[in-house]
């Protein structure tokens, strides 16, 4: 008896790989656009799921950007029903919001996927990012120059999220869809000849990136590349975990309250940190804490930039009595006896 | 009286950071290529290092790979001479040997500079690379998918090597010659339109990064790429400065020999780590310690993929038997009493 054709096992390996650790009985909900990725990661969820004791799930999205949009969703959800999936719902959302369009319409469809979850109970919510998607989001953020923790991409497991198929190729994923007699959908933003730029002339970012800078890159540097930047970004999110957790102990060290609150003392937004220790540690997790116990104090993380960052290491390697600086969010910093403390405009407590 | 011209001033300023912890009467010597870079570089340093107590020489190196190099070279010396630095060599080199043609010049130029510097006692070697050169750095790396370490890009300052400009955009550096009246020769492979092919056809990889993928990643992302480029190597080298040195301290406890070889005992080539001290490390860790242990036995680190550093973590973290590898450069490498071994093929003790 022949087994399945070689990109089907592989989809099934992964996604069984990526749902080792459920319990029993647990449903998985798979994120289904009708696109080859996600119906080749819902096919393999389909099968996988019955024989390790789950219950596997679909949730459509539609964006209803598109005159259409409504029609496509609806295949989609009966392409997943056809699998054997149950229960699959389509929701509906409205994007808006700040960012680009790209940006607003994946805010919209993460809080649609997470409502779903919430309201079925599912333990895990299936994306079926590729290879190729996780190349794209490494040079995308290259263009921040936000370093490592950036840099090393999509997670394969986060809260809810598991991306079980970031080892795949997107062309992986249409042979699976055309093995198993699968039609697939095709996003109008991924087709080689655009429309990759907006009505106002902006650049559609993802599939810039996918269409001109990939291309260029392999045409540089030969093939291989989409795998180079997956690798790049497992190893860098390994370094990021080491460096993370040397992190927090520096930042309980140096007295900034955990998440959870525990050792905070005062009201919200109110943090302060032992210079001495901070001074004394590797730049390296010295920024990272910094970074950090902003964010505490009620910096927006996106509106913390570099120079912010390097504004309160001056504070604290650097400091020849520089007033209070001003932050993102109307944080306050400054340094008042030893101490790097942050509080909020208006109040009392920033170093003056 | 006008101060001189903003680039002039940041040129100074960025050399003279850069030599601040020499001693009184050494000398540097700057790398110049007669390309606007190089002789911004000559120019400033030729006004800096008398005033901070130093001697400012300069090397040209001719590939001899273009007809007329020799006239390129001399018209380059002739300039440093007139900066008023001294001493001023040329030297050609025979480019050959392998890898890529860049590469192969790469080589011949460092050799070069290195004897250059030996000969003259020079404390410190001056290179001319900018921010966009780091940034195409960066993005070369980035093809080979091979971490932090390689993608943290040039380092300002290691042995010999000084980097001084590498805040700077190439720009800044024309701007320099423009305002000193320094007429600069343009590398022909540095032209937008090409020759950005080798005879055979193949890339030359910078200059294709350079003319094609920088700007569509420019024209995707928006400007500011070269930037965040250069920002994000500052950034993963001290990240990568950080892991180094806990990976360093995991090594001496796994009982790597150091590279002084003060604790080795056996003969060179002969490795052996503590099994147990590796598995209980982080993975960040334990794969730097397994390719520092691979190239201490012997393995060309060049020659060293993600696949073999894998089949040597399964030897740590997955063992079930498996017998001894073959690693590059003759090394082996197997699992004996708790240990992990590296040897020599044809020599007895890697782990059967």
């Amino acid at each position: 008896m022949a087994g399945p054709a070689p990109a089907v096992a592989a989809a099934r390996t992964a996604v069984r790989a990526a749902l080792a650790d459920l319990p029993a009985g647990s449903l998985v909900l798979v994120a289904c656009s009708g696109g080859a990725d996600s119906l080749a990661l819902a096919a393999a969820t389909a099968f996988v799921a019955p024989r390790a004791g789950l219950l596997g799930g679909a949730v459509v999205v539609d964006h209803r950007l598109r005159a259409g949009s409504d029609d496509v969703a609806r295949e989609a959800a009966a392409a997943c029903r056809a699998l054997g999936l149950d229960p699959v719902q389509v929701r509906g959302v409205d994007v808006g919001g700040p960012g680009g369009p790209e940006a607003a319409a994946r805010t919209a469809r993460y809080a649609a996927l997470e409502e779903a979850a919430t309201e079925t109970g599912a333990a895990a919510v299936l994306l079926g990012h590729t290879l190729d998607d996780q190349a794209e989001t490494v040079l995308l953020r290259l263009g921040r120059g936000s370093g490592g923790r950036s840099l090393a991409g999509m997670a394969p497991a986060a809260g809810l999220w598991r991306r079980p198929l970031l080892g795949l190729r997107r062309r992986d994923t249409e042979a699976v869809c055309t093995a198993l007699g699968l039609p697939w959908a095709e996003d109008p933003t991924n087709a080689p000849d655009g429309p990759w730029r907006r009505a106002d002339g902006g650049p559609l970012r993802r599939s810039a990136v996918r269409h001109q800078v990939l291309p260029a890159l392999t045409e540089a540097l030969g093939p291989g590349v989409p795998e180079a930047l997956a690798r790049t970004a497992r190893r860098l999110r390994e370094d990021e975990d080491y460096l993370a957790a040397a992190a927090a102990e520096l930042a309980a060290r140096a007295g900034l309250p955990t998440p959870e609150g525990d050792a905070a003392e005062g009201g919200p937004g109110e943090v302060g940190l032992d210079v001495v220790v901070l001074a004394r540690a590797h730049p390296a997790l010295r920024g990272r804490v910094l970074h950090r116990a902003a964010t505490a104090a009620g910096c927006p993380p996106g509106a913390l930039t570099a120079t912010h960052v390097a504004a309160l290491e001056a504070l604290v390697t650097d400091y020849r009595g520089q007033g209070p600086l001003s932050l993102p969010g109307a944080v306050t910093a400054g340094r008042r006896c030893g101490r790097l403390t942050f509080g909020r405009r208006g109040e009392r407590g920033a170093g003056e």
